[in-house]
């Protein structure tokens, strides 16, 4: 087939996420090549470019903009650099994966996405969970009407340790930070978007992260377009682990997931019944989906086919994650409309 | 030991709720015996007193009253008459185990309180779900700071069907016939007091509730005394039975209980794996609670201690269900201290 | 309807599973009234009369035999008088609940089944364990099919503590004590007979027990009639408490069901998830099976039809038993043929 | 440090399993490169070497033998081939990993064996279930002491689907072919021997495995040498899928790992309750095992340690499969010994 081309993709950010996207693109995705990797600290690309067989390591990422064989980007850099890089790449016409979330500004998100829009260029950005198998099959239920019409949502999203409170001040706070996951879930799931919410949260982990201006706890409903309603819940300590579940109820049935564990060992002596704690983080827990993600951006791009993540569905969690702080502040449900 | 001796208790009412309370007390309990029972419905008592052997039956609960030989009253009435009744009993100087709620109208519990109060007798309220073993482990689990400090809760509750709009109509609205439960849950498992709540609700399961002006799924925020915050998610309707289920999250972990099944069986086939829907509703889910509860009744009649769920547990519930309601219908989060 | 005349029921022996036998059929199970108890210690039998507002107490059982207003029996005294007192209830005329095993002698037990079928009365064996919501599941889903035609059984039936060595000298060792309970549950649930049986055994647990000449673990395979294997495991000592599952596979399917457990917590901290450990032995494991097993019996002599487990459902057990100590004994495979 | 240098491998067969392990040590294993893969069918070899980046791709095997640059060759061509290629990569001083089993016949395994020691290569074979995280769980609890002295163990192992008659027929049989992964499995949790084996089988799923001489159904009891009772059944047709489980219990505990499935989803409607069914097959099932068995053979032959998988490792199975058929055909426990 034509349109089965490989693919030739240049990753820009050589960090922890930016690795990830490279060994999986270099090993684990049929009809895709890594061209180039990118990063500022150009012996951290080069190590990587060794390790994965790329062709090209270089410290200036225009080096993989100008290289005209290159037919897509992953850009894996700070977040401050997101919706810049976006307009830059969109202008070398080459298709963009884009980590999440786009920016904190939703005027500087509009500029980005109007930019590849008009370059005619694929985007995706990068909500993995989506591309979990768990939560992936919750969809599918859901979605072949399998629990009728959804009536509550339930995202239980904890973290296994809480950030260190400098991390807290420049991450633009746990809604943009940490829930942006959970409002992205919640649209993906109950398959139609949310109009108002009403967040309760506090400082109940660590008394730093409320010195540093943010919360560590909360609890957030979500009303839905199409009458559900849900709640999330957050924490950034979790002490047995990463806890990343969800449960949708509806007129039909119920469909819930439960955590994945590295074994399924379950032992019984005198004093009770135990079992493995939930996988440590999310690089554990989100193996597969970091991989699947990618298959399908690449997948839309021989294709020519919209990536199943759009831009839109970019900016929407960054809207709640707004809107929510906003609840949050001024003791009050808030809706979406209020912030976009 | 002089103080365990027999209580003769008496029973009013012989319908449902009344013949399981006669039951249990003349078979499952040690240290007590039914000395009467009463119903207006005079063949519904004496088939009840034959049938268990009851010394007595009447038609008229003021043969319970009179009769000098009876310690204690089980009050299984219509709702309508609870704190009337209360007044009553504790007026012929016999302590009262009364079905939940009290009343729906705060000025009429008050009165009842402080005539048992002032009679000198003990009180207990039928909340019964305190006394089921797996919501009692969990209340165990916390109190024994086996979670640390209480951070998050969730508690589900889901009826198998719903009411008939008529019977919406006259039970004071499903916060105050339903929640009612589950705000004494919440209560119960953290261990504080809630101060204010925020009420999410929708008309998703029967519009002929919302006809009869009722709501039939909520989630409602609680925030309690301690810091903790919660919810609770409420439907009258699912599908694949009585679903009742509560979470604590805390500092030190969490504890969580599932529904009971009629069986453990799960059987695999080319189609997937199938298990137990969870017990149909109250009467099988509950079973135990309700021989606990007039247990532990007899066992603070007989030891002189206060009953473990007092009058005023009786009344919090009703104060929490008034605040959702107007939480819900201001559509803005309500203070307990508005109502009370 | 006329075949539903209440059934008048003599206990003999007011020992353990005799109370336990006389309250269920005194308060949870209708259509019967306990006319008698009697106990060789007085005091025994009265007490529990008085508990239960059972008529009569009396030392000799012979007072119940004799009484001509009494239906039916339940023997619940010690093994070594079971086929005897058979004889002389079927003589007399009663129906005849009778407590495993009917006897360790076949020849006891053919002489025993010979006089209830000559005295036309209703012979039930308290295997109560058909009568356990799980196993009982389990039997259906067979018997309708939902696992094709099965071809291998698992028994898993471990004790929480091992019986004293001197009641291992006495109970005609581990295979007719314990697993017979097992033998007849492979029975149940392949719905087919077995012709042989392999056992393998030892002394793990104490070794006191090897002293008396028993074994405490064993581990025996099963081949049926129809062409299934099976495969039972016993041990005297489980530490985590009473270990009761059974699986079957088949050409469709399979179906297993897991321990009974007091709640349903589960627990996580940094430590691991913990739960519940099994219900500690028969009595909380089996309270069902008591009460459903004489609900059928008295339903068999109401409605005239065979009772559910047969006297020769009770002899087989015992074949099955013997056989399996020849194989142990002489370690090969023996068939039951060699036994009867 | 000196002795992490590169190992360089060659993959001798670029079939199925042999394209498994070249992908793994091309991209998931750290310390290793493929320098080349041979396969008489050169166009498989090519494919490979194009897809994985590896050096060289030949029809002749032996020109990985005369290449002086390479380290080890992982075996992965026929099984009738293995232990004559184990002698010919001893002979040429490469390090060896063969996949199982080494040979059906004991002379022959035993000449290879004798070739690899003699030339002082690592040998390890391909027993990769070992490496499963479940069972190295279960393996680690035992040898930690934690359920105490082993008493008995039960290992349950079934197929998806069932071999063509024409497989059965060259396969050597379904002891040797399928059941040897758990002869071997039976030894690594018990940590100890097996000296007697008892086998019942039959053919329940397929006549036509009958007619090929073979068995599709299979219960074995096992004695070990420290006095443990352990049992193995096997199905060559599970429709649920690939079933894979394991139970040792012992005087201080018990630990049991279930099957590993798809996704974590339970799926409630008013039917029931569903969930996943088991990952199909051994690809999806033991993926982690193929690349954590090369991890550590690639780190024996760096450390100069045993590997984790002797030649020993590999030939005990084959006299306990030996052992089963002939307990199997002659119909009585055989010892090991008799087949030594």
């Amino acid at each position: 087939m034509a349109n089965t081309k490989t693919i030739r993709i240049g990753v820009i950010g050589a960090g922890r996420i930016g690795k990830i996207h490279a060994e999986n693109l270099a090993t684990r995705i049929p009809g895709v090549e890594v061209a180039a990797i990118a990063d500022v600290n150009r012996t951290a690309a080069e190590e990587t470019a060794a390790r994965l067989h790329i062709e090209k390591a270089c410290a200036d990422y225009q080096d993989i903009l100008g290289d005209k064989s290159i037919d897509a980007v992953a850009i894996c850099s700070s977040t401050d650099t997101h919706s810049r890089l976006i307009m830059e790449v969109a202008a070398a016409g080459k298709h963009i994966f884009c980590e999440k979330p786009i920016d904190h500004d939703l005027a500087r998100i509009d500029q980005a996405l109007t930019s590849a829009k008009n370059a005619g260029v694929r985007l995706q950005i990068g909500f993995n969970r989506r591309f979990d198998p768990n939560f992936r099959k919750v969809r599918e239920l859901v979605m072949a009407g399998k629990i009728g019409k959804p009536h509550l949502l339930r995202i239980t999203s904890r973290d296994p340790a809480p950030p260190s409170p400098e991390y807290a001040k420049v991450s633009g706070g746990m809604f943009l930070d940490m829930t942006i996951h959970d409002f992205d879930m919640a649209r993906y799931i109950v398959g139609s978007n949310v109009t108002e919410v009403y967040a309760a949260a506090g400082v109940l982990v660590d008394p730093r992260i409320g010195e540093a201006g943010d919360v560590d706890t909360a609890l957030i409903t979500l009303y839905f377009e199409n009458g559900a309603i849900g709640t999330l819940d957050n924490s950034r300590q979790a002490v047995y682990g990463y806890d990343q579940r969800v449960e949708v109820f509806g007129s039909g049935g119920m469909v819930a997931v439960a955590n994945n564990t590295p074994d399924t060992h379950v032992y019984s002596n005198g004093e009770g019944v135990q079992s493995a704690k939930p996988l440590y983080f999310f690089l554990e827990r989100y193996t597969d989906s970091f991989i699947n993600e990618l298959k399908e951006f690449i997948k839309s791009i021989q294709e020519g086919t919209e990536t199943p993540v759009t831009g839109m569905d970019g900016r929407i969690p960054v809207v709640m994650a707004l809107a929510a702080k906003k609840s949050y502040l001024e003791h009050r449900p808030v809706k979406l409309s209020e912030i976009n």
